[in-house]
């Protein structure tokens, strides 16, 4: 536990006389105070976590984390299993729409392994962190051990750390897990004390019959293994996934390195449920890129206490979201950084 | 009259053929079918647009419009009428917040004097399409003439006339003129039928009292001038706007050249009134940027059913949404081009 303490004693609150520059920067620019909406209220927050009155985001990373899920046998899933491995040579081909939308915005996918229940192939850009071949399936026990659970955070927080010594700027989470849908709306009922039945969704699209067995299996995980909701590691031991607990602990390691984070859909929130209750001095440093499609994740971002920054009906998750909200991100920096004040342009003031 | 009818013939149906080829794309790539929600969707809709299977956006133009108004009289604005001209030479000069987010998504402006009140230096990158020097006071009389309002709307489509033989991709529309939401929301008002009370917002934020003159101002256009709904060249010259006029011209040029339209926000949502009550084959050419905090831009969204892209609180104008919904429907065309598709990746389908 040593090193998790460690880690989560690391996380200060934002700094909040860059936030005020920010703000007095901001009131200064070339248009009605507070016109620019999301947008200067983005730029505040990530002063505040950077410390800076003129922040930059020029070295943005997206880490999509994979793994696999026992909880598969329970019918939960619309895609076969062996669909996580061969997505992860998707994202390494640059063929996957992760790939593209963090090309769009100019960031970087760093791929990991967290616990993808086939052996993958050596690749120079894959990061291996693997924890294990798949969890266990939580519908009949634990997902796995509280020592598993506590490697899958340090190994997530480590990927963070070697990006950090590259210049991360921003963070983006990303995720793929055949079944993982399952995992994250067990957590979310754990942790916010809703019903399974108000949280679970269709995931990539299963039935009715198949959202039947969704709920039914979260049931049983939640009644199985009873995770207590004060206990983050207890939680993602008992209900949890490798690429979750990975998530988790990156956030955490952005925020211990006063870098902002930008939590994608569903699998994010639940990684982000795990984190918070680890340490609530993590919530300032998270974004919410967007409202999901999946029924469960407005529960999230109202536990988390989080607006999203875009609603686009998506739900695909590998951090799909997180790109494009990257992107607003950045024109928010960019607005506070670059615009001319009104006595640079030589513009008017207000009438009163 | 001739001139208009032309450009407004040549607004031709959406081509079903290319939007079905899109959508056949979009269901081999590699995700769950539908789960990049509005991407999927706005990349069909562009399909149909271009008629292109696979549309490509590189040539990215926003063309942000200034023109005064003579209802500043009627104490309807927080700022003094010069910030007009004083706003176009800050985007010559790059210092507006419609520069730095048309620099972010790599578009480009183009600033038009559409009927500024004062006389502006020449610039090599202002492109002068003065109709008059500011528009008469609605609450008195009518904007403009007939005449002067059919110039404003072909103005704006020479414009996008002038950008398409340069290569435009795709159009984000903006505007700048001191007073102008008062003439955008007596356009609502007369277009919907909708009460002034409902539709009149704080612009660039007056407060009640000048709220409460805005209301007058717009019921006293309406009553002193009638214009017939059904007509939106008499709309445009009883309540309208040079900026707003030429505007709908460039909307309804770039569609008649098949080239998709962000409208960026209020201002802009009044152009699509005059334009798509000019000529109602418009409108599927629209997509609306963002839902500004303007409090009448819901009405006109509705009228013109658009569900915007974006909900980022923004109320500056100038085309700044437009330029942030750029980068999202760039995005929705690179997925549906550059993604892999299940038999090219490799990836297993569902299970059913």
């Amino acid at each position: 536990m040593n090193a998790l303490q460690t880690l989560l004693s690391k996380i200060e609150a934002p700094d909040v006389a860059a936030m005020k520059a920010a703000q007095a920067r901001q009131d200064t620019l070339t248009k009605p105070p507070g016109s620019l909406g999301r947008l200067e209220r983005l730029s505040l927050q990530i002063a505040g976590i950077t410390g800076s009155a003129r922040p930059h985001l020029h070295h943005k990373v997206i880490t999509t984390m994979a793994g696999d899920h026992g909880v598969v046998a329970e019918g939960v899933s619309a895609f076969p299993q062996e669909v996580t491995p061969q997505m992860v040579l998707n994202f390494l081909h640059g063929g996957a729409a992760i790939n593209v939308l963090a090309r769009h915005v100019g960031a970087r996918v760093v791929v990991v392994d967290m616990g993808v229940a086939a052996e993958l192939p050596p690749h120079a850009a894959l990061v291996n962190k693997k924890v294990g071949r798949g969890t266990a399936n939580i519908a009949r026990g634990p997902a796995m051990t509280r020592e598993q659970a506590l490697q899958s955070l340090l190994n997530g927080a480590a990927v963070v750390e070697a990006e950090i010594e590259r210049g991360l700027d921003i963070l983006g989470t990303g995720d793929m897990g055949i079944g993982n849908t399952t995992p994250s709306a067990a957590i979310a009922a754990a942790v916010t004390g809703r019903a399974p039945a108000q949280i679970v969704g269709r995931g990539t699209g299963v039935d009715d019959l198949g959202l039947a067995r969704k709920v039914a299996a979260v049931e049983q995980a939640l009644a199985v293994n009873r995770p207590d909701p004060h206990d983050g590691l207890d939680v993602l031991a008992k209900v949890g996934g490798f690429e979750i607990g990975g998530l988790a602990g990156a956030m955490l390691a952005a925020a211990a390195h006063r870098k902002p984070v930008v939590i994608d859909g569903f699998i994010s929130g639940a990684a982000a449920l795990i984190a918070v209750t680890l340490a609530p001095s993590l919530r300032p440093y998270l974004i919410a890129a967007h409202r999901s499609q999946e029924k469960g994740h407005r529960i999230m971002l109202e536990w988390l206490g989080l607006e999203p920054v875009l609603d686009l009906d998506l739900r695909l998750g590998e951090g799909t979201g997180a790109a494009l909200a990257i992107g607003v991100c950045e024109a928010a920096c960019k607005v506070l950084d670059e615009m001319a004040t009104f006595a640079e342009a030589g513009v008017a003031g207000r009438l009163d």
